[in-house]
């Protein structure tokens, strides 16, 4: 029997992601990706199944470590948490401006391109999606809590206008506005936050 | 000399635009589109090119003609300007809220696949994005004068808000969001507009 040939599974994965990534799910040819991750077809087929179930494996992937990042952003204390959603809502108008070869957000992309078709891609975008509002709501509860957003509004409500702005930015960072007006967004949508 | 077919422009150029609008550029194949055009393949191409200038041509008369009816939305007197900003906010979370098939905008579509590999789809995307964003700072500024919207506040800024806000709508819409959560968001995007 032979045996299977053994290879770094997450750096394979990457590689992979890069390519959908770079220029799409439809675009992406397996021979492509197959030599960007130096295995062979048949290993590829053999580790992850087809190009669909390869992607989505990278989409999943990449939409669970999205929100594990947010959630290190935004979670903590009350006590500093709307310096925290400031950071965070900064840093994505930064990333997004800072990204000049305009690949633009996975999460954004892959969406765009095959939510309508692929109800395993809409679901893991709804989830992200919501994942990522749910922490945008804690930490606003958690800044209304220390008194620097006004208590009587809804942290939910909120959080769906912060997260509606952060994939504006980055739609908007995808069409090639310029890094001042993604981190003038980025201010004026803090500014506008219910205060005390 | 053989008279050239004739056939009518718009009609064909609408159903190639369907065909990139449902599955997107890299998927669409000029067969189909020949097909569901009724030209065949050597009039199609004859008449406009290859299928990445079929794609521009598409392209740039729905983004023009989404400005242009941006614009008849928002253009008028101070007098009722927020209202009709608070009119068209919502009918972009009700049409995306609408869009079942979650087809999502042709402009986001597209900008997501190809801005970034093709310089003429970011142009486009970038002038189209900047022409709502006029179309929106004059709307904010009328209300300004009216008395509407705080008039201390640079609308130009909020209308980059605004923008952001919708794109972020129609980026959540594709994704799945709820129509009443696209719509809270409307809603809570408005209110957070400062009064004077």
């Amino acid at each position: 029997m032979a045996r299977p040939r053994s290879f770094d599974e997450g750096k394979v994965l990457r590689a992979a992601r890069d390519q959908f990534w770079s220029i799409g799910y439809a675009a992406a040819r397996v021979d492509d990706i197959a030599a960007a991750t130096g295995l062979g077809k048949g290993s590829l087929y053999g580790a992850f199944g087809d190009k669909r179930q390869l992607f989505l494996r990278t989409f999943d992937d990449h939409c669970a470590a999205l929100v594990a990042a947010v959630g290190q952003q935004l979670d903590g204390p009350d006590a500093g948490a709307l310096e925290r959603l400031r950071a965070h809502v900064m840093a994505v108008a930064d990333s997004t401006a800072a990204d000049v070869s305009r690949r633009g957000c996975l999460l954004a992309k892959g969406t765009a391109e095959l939510a309508e078709q692929d109800p395993a891609v809409a679901a893991t975008a709804r989830r992200t999606f919501a994942g990522i509002e749910e922490l945008l709501t804690s930490c606003i509860a958690g800044a209304q809590r220390a008194g620097d957003i006004k208590q009587d509004e809804n942290p939910a409500r909120l959080a769906g206008l912060v997260l509606a702005v952060l994939r504006g930015i980055e739609a908007l960072g995808k069409g090639g506005s310029s890094p001042d007006s993604l981190r003038a967004i980025a201010e004026t949508a803090l500014a506008v936050l219910p205060r005390p």
